[in-house]
């Protein structure tokens, strides 16, 4: 699992971001003061994205590699402490391991 | 094999794995109280889905975002428990190795 | 080169295969008794694919895993001795290895 | 560098070559009466199609379906005779090592 | 992570990258003195054309091409001083590990 | 990084070049004395077509493998001589490794 902050995003890094993300193109990423990401395996990402939904004050969405059908890193965008408070929370609860 | 529960999941998450289901997007997945995921080789998640769907209480998707070819995810809806009776039917099963 | 079989299986994993075959949609996979799946390199598949059509009894489908060019599983249908006696000659040639 | 011979070919082996061939679906693929395969990485497989296409009697097609994407595999197809010529000599030239 | 540079870069490998980056085809790749090249996982090359784009006097594209889908690759375009010293400060920055 | 060289290349490898090459399909790849062949990293490629580009006499393709957004082999079309001289240069210039 790979993690990375990335504050005060530039636009050019917002554009590519928005190119590859997973819900709709019309559902616009506004300029948040940082954006998380978190990159792993596809089992990983979609419990991830849980957990970062379930925090509060960020937004989550899936990242595509270049395969259109690959799905291995989210973006958590929000306020910098908001931000840093969900990666904190997923790698906490990755690291738990297996939950089942 | 990859195993990992989510209890109610988010709407985002749900979100997130309906764009990705294999059957058709007319179909919906509903709000349920938690969704397994099962990740590992597509023979044995073709296997998989099958001890799944002859469990009770549960609906299977395959879900994609896997290029690595082989390797594909399920999720199974359903309430806690009958997810959770589902995976260990899975996981007891697919532990017994080869069935051919 | 990974052999499985599924006895009786569920509506859901045949439509799961289905979605996934080679061949035109419009030809329907019946309810067929058994399934039995191999999993290996493209090159061992059609060898193998071509080794089951030859036995009796039973139809023969390459399935798709999500990259859409990808082969690595074929899918034999019929009465459960059928699919036992094709996965078995297939085993039986493909482990006298090269044939040329 | 994988090789592999199929002397008559089933109807749906055929058909599942047919499929995947590069060239245009228009050109058939007529029933021979062997056809041979050979898997390796790109640059040896264009490589192998030209020795194949020089070889006499056999029609050569590249056949999709890998995506560990420098690996694919070619098929020639022709009598037995000429298929094993055609297959000796590729062996036989590849064996010989980077020819630059 | 690879590093390359190109100086006065050729119209044809200008033109391979401009069929390859992920912006809209309409925006162009004008005649620029040098390209830098950097590839390296999908979550780094975010981190490092965020990096480049806050550089002074040069454009940042990623450029589509490999499919095993964490590596991507980032283009970095102005003069050869400006794509210089971005790609030092990305190999800087990059180097320090985890940014969380 | 792998290298080849095919002399007097028949028309079916032509056709297989040719439907794999990245530029329009409405651009020809002439009958040409040889074609050399060099796979390797996206990276590299992108610096060996510029290479091989300014180099004399010959034309540069990237081509493409199985998977659409794939590109691990470019291909240069010219007489032997040219073609030669060209991979030897590429060679030297990879082999001096990262120019950055």
């Amino acid at each position: 699992m790979d993690y990375r902050i990335i504050k005060s995003p530039s636009p050019g890094t917002l554009a590519l971001l928005l190119r590859r993300k997973g819900s709709a193109p019309s559902i616009p990423i506004e300029n948040y003061d940082a954006v998380g990401l978190v990159q792993g395996r596809l089992i990983d990402m979609v419990f991830a994205a849980d957990i970062a939904e379930k925090a509060a004050g960020v937004v989550v969405e899936d990242i595509k590699g270049h395969c259109p059908q690959n799905l291995i890193m989210i973006a958590i965008f929000g306020d910098t402490a908001a931000v840093e408070a969900a990666l904190q929370e997923i790698r906490a609860k990755l690291k738990a391991g297996d939950n089942f």
